[in-house]
């Protein structure tokens, strides 16, 4: 067994189609919640999942293009916080999913394992900011299936993606 | 850059560090609830969070011998089933935890992407069903956020691994 065939867990393709498939099963979270609720319920004080949604709309595209170019844009689009409709939201959504898979190729090889500052900020290899974006999306996704179930909504299978 | 170059995003030690960081978040999630509460207390019927961590349980030490060994154990202990106290629940944590840490080493590299049937059931590469057992973890633990926030008690930062 070679050094190399020790490190070689995940491919960037494989990680890409993780992604996107962790994406598409929150695009069904959106989808499932009605559009007032979406905007307005929240359990223990927190944000309604809105709020959440937009938060990852506001780091995937930033964080992909900041791995792949080593330039932060700001974060989020602050044209986000006036979207006020479901459709908006998905509209948003499929946007970014289109911009994440033409970016993506883009990344140069080396920049996974590159320690950068995201968003002159957090220092971290670009695999770790990318893996963090993706673990924050199920994190708050999940706190999104107990709002559903809260209001009487069976979520979409977890492993459907 | 080489095809090798762009296939590697992530290493197996650096995978194992990942989760290992997440589970000692886990770990504080569950230090966190108070112990009558960590047993009983649910949103939106949903199962008491010492369910979802004997989940996790059940889960994270046979799939790491699965995909180490091509050897499927049953799906759980039903020894946990009959914990009733954070002290044991947090021992067989810190169990797993050194389980994980024993058998990660010994998993054979074409492992990662070789494809089995898990538990003589689901069908996927080793690193995909090691980064479902992740994910799951990831998910249910948002949702033991969401149940200490009902209770008028901070979770531990996200980030702190």
């Amino acid at each position: 067994m070679t050094a190399t065939q020790i490190s070689t867990v995940l491919n960037s393709q494989a990680l890409l189609d993780h992604w996107q498939g962790h994406r598409r099963l929150t695009r069904r979270v959106i989808e499932v919640f009605p559009e007032d609720k979406l905007f307005s319920f929240e359990v223990g004080s927190m944000r309604p999942f809105s709020e959440m949604v937009k938060e990852f709309l506001k780091m995937t595209e930033p964080i992909v293009h900041g791995v792949a170019t080593a330039e932060w844009k700001e974060f989020g689009s602050s044209d986000l916080d006036s979207v006020r409709t479901k459709t908006e939201l998905l509209r948003l959504w499929d946007e970014t999913t289109e911009k994440l898979n033409a970016i993506w190729p883009t990344i140069p090889a080396h920049r996974f394992a590159e320690v950068d500052k995201a968003f002159g900020k957090w220092e971290a290899s670009g695999i770790h900011t990318i893996l963090y974006c993706i673990d924050n999306e199920i994190h708050h996704r999940g706190q999104g299936y107990v709002y559903l179930r809260a209001l009487g909504i069976d979520p979409p299978p977890f492993w459907e993606r």
